[in-house]
């Protein structure tokens, strides 16, 4: 199924040449596919040939586009928020898991289970107008630093897989983000740190209900009801409800993505599917498949740790 | 709320100029509106500019891109899938509300409730993959002909819209459609009939389940569960889940589109929202406000009548 694995790996490095627009990547098979896909399916005399407006790529945003370690993004944001969240209704504060979270104890809180994990999505996610909840997320990244990086979390993207958005772009092709995050999350700061615009983001999303404000304005209020789980079988569902073609390019790192990869690579003619493969503990973290362990994605595994 | 009634009716006729991209719009106060919107949300140097990523144009199908009348195309969809249906469960042809379809009694098919519509909705919309229900959408826009003018469906468009549409993009704007129509069904001819790429269609959608056919190969199921019911305050909230803006122009006909103009009118600076008024019955329908009635949509004023 899998066309390559990509070793790749750096956070920021500059490009070494301005000529090469995949610079970073070393030379090998998974940078020759890449250059080879390009130029098969948008040269009208190649059988593989993909008109413009079906040239859709997709990418998973955790662990293949930024750095999913040791714990994801908006978890760390999920959990910034309780702080707020109990300032505006004290009661929280001897109530599980706020209690735990507001402890600050590391271990126990990467032992949450589901239940807590939901109650605490639910108060940091939902029941905020979209725009406060924007504005909350934007203060958040603003201001948060990855504790081993010390710096913004939308810093620590992976270049080579920033030059890839970029070369695509370059040929025609649109680049969607498929992730299991939440969609109204990853919306914030798509467009600054990949150039994917909101309305190219797939992810988990709870619905909206339209209502009006104290002064009437209408508004949208973020509900707890998830419509759509974004992950698994789930990314293929999510991108016939979103997007509605199949994608032909498809880049994720993990179990979580397999189902997106396959429906890509069942499309016909020339088809891309590749994995990151994270081999690198000194420029990001080694795990997964290049440990020798399942490409299972962070919470699963944390998960199943916590249980073993 | 409005910024102007549209007086539009025409289905094609030919431009009559080359030159103005709103040939067949009548010179008035709706055209004068449209192109000074226009002017000032694509001049860097007004205040009311648009950056070209935020202009983002929504409109409605049903009354307001192409005819409704006397029954939604889809409607003429569904019932003319009810043979086929039939054929393949022979035990139905016994079964309501498939008896009534199949005796072809117009008013008897008229009366039909909720109920029966949505048995008849599962069983002609469901069930299938997504590309089966793809070509069996394509095969009855290939042959079906539009009762009073004996052309396809999709020849009904209105041509002042269409070139909206057109002088819109030529500017920049995304044009979407929002509508209550099914996502799936409309998606099937947007691209060809209006430019309007399938990710670009916000409709009212049912969940998909991903799985593999009996030769092991990846496949979409329709189900019949609605995720999305993309009418009055759905459109909104179809508009959040799909596109993730405020648009800043959006068109529609009926009080299923208040929401969205609306909402659209609430984003402050330069705004436009206007409503198709049907008042030409000769080249098109005579109905709602220009017959001194509401503009309610099809669905409901027939069910109201049959009710009366």
């Amino acid at each position: 199924m899998l066309a390559a694995l990509v070793a790749c790996a750096s956070t920021s490095e500059p490009l070494a040449s301005q000529v090469d627009p995949l610079a970073s990547w070393n030379d090998g098979p998974a940078k020759q596919a890449i250059v080879e896909f390009v130029r098969v399916t948008t040269d009208s005399a190649n059988p593989a040939f993909v008109p413009a407006e079906e040239r859709i790529a997709v990418f998973d945003q955790d662990g293949t586009l930024w750095v999913e370690q040791p714990m994801y993004a908006q978890v760390m944001y999920v959990l910034s928020r309780v702080p707020d969240v109990v300032a505006a209704k004290p009661a929280l504060a001897k109530q599980e898991p706020f209690k735990t979270v507001l402890s600050g104890d590391r271990e126990k809180i990467a032992k949450l289970g589901m239940p807590d994990l939901e109650k605490l999505l639910a108060a940091t996610l939902t029941g905020m107008s979209v725009e406060e909840f924007q504005a909350q997320v934007q203060a958040w990244l603003d201001s948060a630093r990855d504790p081993r990086w010390k710096r913004p979390y939308t810093d620590l993207t992976y270049q080579p897989m920033q030059e890839l958005l970029e070369y695509l772009r370059a040929h025609g092709f649109q680049t969607w983000i498929v992730t299991g995050g939440g969609q109204d999350f990853v919306r914030v700061y798509a467009e600054r740190v990949y150039g994917v615009p909101p309305e190219q983001v797939v992810g988990s999303a709870a619905a909206v209900t339209y209502g009006y404000d104290k002064s009437g304005k209408p508004e949208l209020t973020k509900d707890a009801k998830l419509i759509l789980n974004d992950d698994k079988a789930g990314k293929v569902e999510g991108i016939h409800l979103m997007i509605g073609r199949r994608p032909v390019a498809a880049f994720g790192n993990s179990t979580g993505d397999r189902q997106m990869l396959e429906y890509t690579k069942a499309g016909g003619a020339a088809r891309l599917a590749m994995l990151v493969l994270h081999d690198d503990k000194e420029r990001e973290y080694a795990y997964g498949p290049a440990q020798g362990l399942p490409a299972t994605k962070v919470g699963t595994r944390r998960r199943s740790r916590a249980g073993s």
